[in-house]
């Protein structure tokens, strides 16, 4: 079978440029009611009847007919064995790339604050305390969409933070394990490790139940089942971002060789139909020419389909007037991945304020970045990069404020804290103050 | 009409402390449906129909019946008019207090990372890339709670921080304006300010309206309606935490005035009848004189009877077998306000590992920070801070990654990229890695 990639082909100087492109990028978040009701009845059924339910909704969704949870648990010499059941390429590939994300995420961990305080001229204190969470939850998707990458780039922050204890769970449909995820988590050193997933997973991490410990957070990207009892648990637990579909936006000068751009652009287009690539170029020539390799290669890839259909779905090919123009529409999206194709990256560097992560050069294509480069590939997706940040050390610490009021300081904030507290009518709050005040 | 708090006076030594304990700290976040559904509804039409949505619903539930939007803005001519007209004391009060607030953020910006890079053996480049957000959103609750203090707190770290336009949203019920609250937006300094509130103000906010501007992150106390709304557009923008009710915990090894520790209790319990207040003591003799001062001062306080429905529905006194076991209990609190009430808080401050904000030693009140003494006042509530954070400047920035990956480098990573992504099934991430190995 044959299949053609089209990308959409727009230009910033058309009339209808705003309208095709505000067409192109709509992907709506909205939920689906159905799966949120469903969800709702997940996480109260496990909350309420803890590992019956798990096991139930197990063997319902997953096939799984296990009839206790140490059934359900991977124990760690079963990861082991998974590790050193592999080929010896794989096992060096997944310890390259451990050590290389340990490496980035250490030296981010040392540029975020230590704990810290100062003392004002009143000898009053002030700071802050940085410590790690105790215990988190990792969800891995099992099925078609097993990453192990994913496992790395969510528990090795989570040790460099220096977290006592990782949860992982993973479902394993119809009891098909994943042999790279099982060697994954004996590398990225998990301390459990359950075959559950799905909602009834989130519950069990967030609430907790006889055999899964409760957890403080949970990270980790799912379907939209995941998605849904994750969001519906925050406040419980702590959560990291909801995903939306992968993204990639090319800004190309036209000195990078066509080939590796559509390489790259296929890369984002065959995780999904729903994926999204995009290329800016103010180089029409150079745009055909990318055009011209994606109809090349594309028949040589195993997933052309899912990537034809992405590509002409929600791909494009955007003409610009300059590589300028090009950096303010793509602060416009905000993309998750941001590939600056240029001789001269760094000269468009600092143009660029919102995105996931910025990949500088033509040698820098993006599958390096999801894989090994060092830094986290959880990043934000759907134009969230205006608000939010990759995965970091930062996810898995949490601070708390220190203040410790001198004598003579407490006469000073007294005074203040007095008057704003009557303002808002707040009497004992003016009276704690006013206590601390020298008579 | 008189009233009396009865706080529960708990001991770690009876056996059934375990359970009076999970009794006396059950709060369910559960959220009520009725409420979830109304909200959505709201969403669905201010998006759909914007400014009219906007009015009609303002008109609804503040009756304020304006006809257009511009009757619904502050202009900064009335901000700076409310600032002006206030008592001077008032003036310098939160002129003192915003500068504490402003000092004390500069700080803790300049404790987290600024934008930074490393090169590896290879010549790759790795790092981030630190930027503010472009408009934040704050919301203030108006009516009965309407704090000044709030604003300062939500608008000064966004300020630090570097947020290009902060957009105000308070409800006006009547058309009932807080001359503090428009004051502290004043000396806050806010972009744009709207009267208007609820749901329909955090729809107006997320999704913009023809004259509300779309805003990237919502921040900000509310009531049901509100937290409710903003779980909703979590994803669209970022939001802060849902804010559960407040708590403070006191550990005191018994040096403290005991008039003191009731007043810092009363701070707590007067804001809410949900508001916790719990007290942990080795010294059984003073949690006595602290039960003294409480039945003392009690009648003094204009808001007793929210103090007492507080205290003696949610509030305890616990006496503990030691400094060392309240430690450990504190931690298992994980409270929003922790005071050290100890002549050595020194001593006990390395043992607390969960809280939002830890006041050291007899002169720090709460509520000195609650107003003035520089660190936020928006704390993790209800557990929280096991996983969370007081909001800070960091919560205005976001980071990017940064990935150039030299032609050396290129060679290494691709040959671990290409195994891994070709063990996960995908091709092209395999391919565009290839693709930089040179031949």
């Amino acid at each position: 079978m044959t299949f053609i990639a089209v990308p959409a082909r727009l230009s910033t100087s058309s009339a209808d440029f705003e309208q095709q492109f505000a067409a192109r990028l709509h992907w709506s978040a909205e939920q689906d009611a159905a799966i949120e009701d469903r969800v709702r009845d997940i996480l109260a059924d496990v909350r309420t009847r803890g590992d019956a339910a798990v096991l139930e909704y197990t063997a319902r969704f997953d096939h799984l007919a296990e009839t206790s949870m140490a059934g359900l648990e991977l124990k760690p010499d079963e990861l082991k064995a998974a590790f050193e059941s592999l080929p010896s390429i794989q096992r060096e590939a997944l310890e390259l790339a451990a050590a290389r994300i340990r490496r980035y995420h250490e030296w981010q961990k040392s540029q975020g604050g230590e704990t810290a305080t100062y003392r004002d001229e009143d000898g009053t204190l002030l700071g802050q305390k940085i410590t790690p969470l105790d215990r988190v939850g990792i969800y891995v998707p099992g099925g078609k969409a097993a990453y192990p990458s994913s496992l790395l780039m969510n528990a090795i922050p989570a040790h460099v933070a220096g977290v006592g204890e990782i949860v992982m769970v993973v479902p394993t449909p119809r009891g098909e394990k994943n042999p790279l995820v099982l060697a994954a988590a004996y590398v990225a050193g998990v301390s459990r490790a359950f075959t559950i997933g799905g909602a009834q997973a989130i519950a069990a991490l967030a609430y907790g139940t006889a055999t899964v410990p409760k957890v403080d957070k949970i990270t980790g990207p799912g379907n939209a089942y995941v998605a849904s009892a994750k969001k519906h648990v925050f406040g419980t637990v702590g959560i990291d971002m909801i995903a939306g579909p992968s993204e990639i936006l090319v800004l190309a000068d036209g000195s990078t060789r066509p080939d590796w751009v559509a390489m790259d652009l296929f890369s984002q287009a065959e995780h999904d139909e729903l994926a999204q690539s995009i290329l800016l170029s103010p180089d029409a020539a150079y745009i055909d020419a990318v055009q011209r390799e994606i109809d090349r290669l594309l028949p040589t890839m195993p997933r052309a389909e899912i990537i034809a259909k992405s590509l002409t779905g929600r791909g494009a090919l955007i003409h610009t007037r300059s590589m300028e123009e090009a950096c303010e529409i793509s602060n416009r999206i905000a993309p998750e991945h941001l590939e600056v194709s240029s001789e001269d990256p760094h000269r468009w560097e600092p143009l660029l304020k919102h995105a996931g992560a910025i990949f500088l050069g033509a040698y820098t294509s993006e599958s390096l970045g999801d894989y090994c480069a060092g830094p986290n590939h959880v990043l934000p997706t759907s134009g969230t990069a205006r608000f939010s940040s990759p995965l970091s050390v930062y996810d898995f610490q949490k601070r708390s404020s220190l203040i410790e009021v001198s004598k003579v300081g407490a006469q000073k904030l007294g005074q203040i804290a007095r008057v704003l507290a009557l303002g808002e009518g707040l009497q004992a709050h003016a009276g704690a103050a006013e206590m601390r005040l020298s008579s």
